[in-house]
């Protein structure tokens, strides 16, 4: 099942660099170990903007909020879900 | 290059039915044929929606204009491009 | 899997009176259809508007957009659905 | 008499985390009390978000009010109440 | 219980003057009796706007959509409801 | 002369509890006079947000941003005014 | 007193023109008579768009409400209005 | 002295065929003579959608109201008009 | 050549009050100077709010920019600029 | 192929004053190079406002990300783009 994510990180300016260093390489990891496991199908950058689209598959609505509650970002993201159906047009 | 595209489809209700298919059947036909050669790589419903989320593959946006403007129900449409670039955690 | 879903009705005011009536019933059938066997949990008038939230629960997007899509009403209604999930202090 | 409530949580990232858990439990203690007594009848998380559409059930506006204000986190929230009425075609 | 309400009129400009003069009589009527029964407590105009802000008193959500749904310009209008509270400062 | 007036609180959240509580006390007694004196003529509160509209009777624009920007809570809110006129419909 | 009024004006396309033409004639009149008795103190056009941007002195919201629904052209436009008063580094 | 300006058109879908192509080339005419004199400086088409953003160059806000005011499609058009000056990093 | 601008304070609250007056005063002094002259040919107050509106009368865009990036408050405000043209019913 | 971008600038006011300067430094530095190299085409203020509105020729999505985000001011930017295709009416 899948969904259109948009993610938009918004770091406060005031975050120890450190700390934001620390937060960025744990999304990375995060984020890589998802796509390997197939659930987190596709990220792009949306040029010109610290935000991505994502295209995520799972089972369920509880699975992907678990997935997404638990990214490092996640404080300090706006995301919004959109559910996708397979359109009649596709081949 | 990719791009996300979003397009709503707002036919007007007092169109006649017969040109409604007609313009539907000859999309249908077009958004096949541009999955076939590569470059309409993904197309997915918004759920509850007379719309669509898709990723175009193309070589320049000169060549995304001409293939979104050839659309049949591109007169009825509105239509939002995002251009997307590699994300530095994609795989 | 439950998702919120708010329809607006914008019938045209040029629609013949004896189509909207038949739209109309043949809406109010289908919505209760789908209410007996458990998939639109809930529907609630949005208090002077002719608009509703419903909640339905669902096994897949798939299967939430063929249930919206066959909406009698479908045509003249802007639907936006969102994905619910539970909540950690829900007893 | 039900309302739909939607609650944005925007906590500011320099609160004491100590203080941000206490009002956490807080929070999740009221939140069982008023369901418990059937008030507070629906919550769910809005799926990407630190947010929840619920489904209260009060017998006037003031004592909406008065719950909702009451809540620990209603300092740090933006929340949008919509009244709802039976719908004609609820079974 | 108060609920302040904003109607924004929009009757198409090809409806029949008739029909219109004919809607906007019932209209005044049927505002003015809701007003002097108490229920509608406050009516006034928006400075170059055809719309007005309004103050209902009733006992229950249902009663104001049955109040609002009977307005004989309620297909032809916009309609927003905001709940009120008794504010603590109000003498 | 009437003006509906939207106020929305929004109270830095690092501004001292003792200087807060003294702009509350003030902005409650300097509402209260003016109701007395019959100019702010309506206080109703927001459901579920920290806001409030009111009725104010002045006898010009001056007049009611004098008293506007008297408000001890001036620089922690947005506010929208809205002037009103008398409706035909009102007995 | 004085209010900033921003009008649009949106004409229907399938207006007769002779009617148009008719109501426009109109407008300019009633709008000339007003600037020479001083309550329409200045009006300009907005650069690109069928719409002005005007001051009006006027006694009363009551007055401005008048004058406005008095314009030919009021079933045809979305007029804002925005109450002002003497700024304090006014010379 | 350079504007920028966004134009969407917006053609009624039930304007005759001939009549939209009339105005299409007189437009196409227009617009190229503008270019030509060197006030129209550059028009881009905007991916994907029936707007353009254009560069002008005038020398009055009038004379640039006149311009666009004389578009055969300025009836069917929204126009936003941007004032640009010089930027300090410009080399 | 006129432009209407619009400029909305925002003074962050934990600026030090000195500076602030400072500011204030300088603003006054700036703003009473280009009055003076004739370029700042009105500014009024936005009731209710720390906005002002106000028309510009200057030779271009460029000297527009500069007198409004060298107000004191230009760093702590929103500004919009709508540039005017002479209207057709302007006597 | 050519993107429209424009850009926002909202340096935290608590920003070393210090730091500030040299990311404006740098920033301009880094713009007039690439304006040099062909690729940051042009480049306006927005009358009014810490923004541009500039034209960026470059050969991929890819590129012009990687160019937008070298920006010293890219943490501190709001960036919108906008993908430009030739228009038909250009000469």
């Amino acid at each position: 099942m899948l969904f259109l994510v948009r993610m938009d990180v918004r770091i406060p300016h005031d975050l120890p660099l450190e700390q934001v260093n620390d937060i960025k390489a744990r999304e990375k990891a995060y984020s890589q170990e998802l796509q390997r496991d197939g659930r987190w199908q596709s990220i792009w950058r949306v040029v010109g903007e610290y935000a991505n689209y994502s295209v995520f598959d799972v089972a369920s609505n509880d699975e992907l909020h678990e997935l997404l509650q638990g990214l490092p970002l996640f404080p300090y993201m706006d995301i919004q879900v959109t559910p996708l159906a397979r359109h009649p047009s596709a081949i």
